[in-house]
């Protein structure tokens, strides 16, 4: 974490000026064609995750780039988890999954680079988290809401010391995710669990967030029961005032460690 | 763009189904890491766009990786427009931009992979900048609420599509940056703004946005003064209600081009 003290006092890191959309219309580089030409390709043709895709040499004629662009446009998606490439022989690309874990690690360097605080990405996950909440709720397909959320229901607000910490954390955040799939939106899903994943991952390099466990999972059942219910203002005030308390949980425990920009630590 | 058609009706193209944040703890690709290292760097040491970054000889020293993982870093960092490389004799990677246009593009990406809709990208937009400009009008400095919007008072409505297309579209998105900005929270800019860029980007390379330029300028003007006023909820509504109408626009206009899932075009 790129921080600069002195006497004690924090000085605000000073990070780039934010650009005014100068980059709508710059043409695509040779590796981001490449990169949204495989993705066309997966969805025009139905691959799911796992899929083969066609091998480098069956590109390269496809694409009509060097191979370098080639590769690079692949190391782009893999950097994104959206395929995977397999090494050695009767190695190749296949397809891999859409995880907004992935878009969070891009955009904390976006963060990063602006000099953004942790104050405001606390703002917009509050902001995020709730809307997603209230939309949840609001789906008008109570059955659905209802098989969706039952799970959270039972209570299982013991012992998760002893749980594996990244299994516990994608249990955690599948709670989350699985509200953000309410909304029937896919933007929103992708775009608004971000946020939260950025300060999920940095809990939990940095602490133990299973210290938390009985806390979250109660809420976690309060909120499945507005969703149920259909209770977009409860829900969102369920879910504002769940992440408030761990936001003071988290200021507590790192202190120093939100001085200077957001970032995927 | 990928379509299935088929005696007239339109085949809802199959996306991938979102992972529910599997990768929050995946550990960085060494690529990767050179990217977040070379962010640090750059807000650590206080360096502006334009000013030269370590030579890639001094780069592989510092960060003890391969010369295949230091390029791939870079070109990482390259695609996001955050550092560019000029090449030949006294080249070398210096300091770009932070623009949310980038990181629209990726998330373009992100969307079609999942088969998300037009539909769902501008329920998102909606929502994004209508908050945007509520918090804009509600930021307390009502002197830099004035001097920020005051130049979109002016009314200079008239005769646009002489401009350069490149022009407008800077300017006209310069409007949404600048309410962005007063909401004082660098997460939101980044983020709100990119949906609608992902639709800007589209308007601009099937048709012409000049041609809406009246109402546009006009919707400009009345947000403008709403925000001066520190009138949050008129913002808002405002805001809702000029970009209906433009998706009101853009659906006549571009009718199946809107078909298939949201990408970068």
């Amino acid at each position: 974490m790129a921080r600069k003290k002195q006497a004690g006092a924090t000085i605000p890191v000073k990070g780039i000026p934010i650009a005014a959309g100068g980059s709508v219309l710059r043409p695509l580089k040779a590796a981001e064609v490449v990169a949204r030409e495989v993705v066309r390709g997966i969805t025009a043709e139905g691959l799911q995750p796992g899929d083969s895709l066609p091998s480098e040499a069956q590109m390269l004629q496809t694409y009509g780039v060097s191979r370098e662009s080639l590769r690079e446009g692949l190391r782009l998606l893999e950097v994104q988890g959206m395929i995977s490439i397999r090494r050695g022989p009767g190695g190749g690309p296949i397809v891999g999954t859409v995880d907004s874990a992935n878009l969070g690690r891009m955009e904390a360097l976006f963060y990063h680079l602006a000099g953004a605080t942790y104050d405001e990405l606390f703002e917009a996950w509050l902001f995020a988290e709730s809307t997603l909440a209230r939309l949840a709720a609001t789906n008008p397909d109570a059955a659905l809401r209802e098989q969706v959320m039952e799970p959270y229901l039972s209570g299982d607000v013991e012992d998760a010391e002893h749980v594996d910490l990244e299994v516990y954390l994608e249990g955690h955040e599948g709670f989350h995710g699985a509200v953000s799939g309410l909304t029937g939106n896919r933007v929103f899903q992708l775009t608004f669990r971000a946020y939260g994943q950025v300060v999920a991952h940095h809990l939990s390099t940095v602490g133990d967030v299973r210290k938390l466990h009985k806390k979250l999972a109660e809420d976690h059942l309060k909120l499945a029961q507005a969703i149920i219910d259909g209770d977009g203002e409860a829900a969102a005030t369920l879910m504002h005032d769940h992440l408030s308390e761990v936001i003071t949980i988290t200021r507590r425990e790192l202190g120093s460690l939100l001085d200077g920009p957001v970032g995927w630590l």
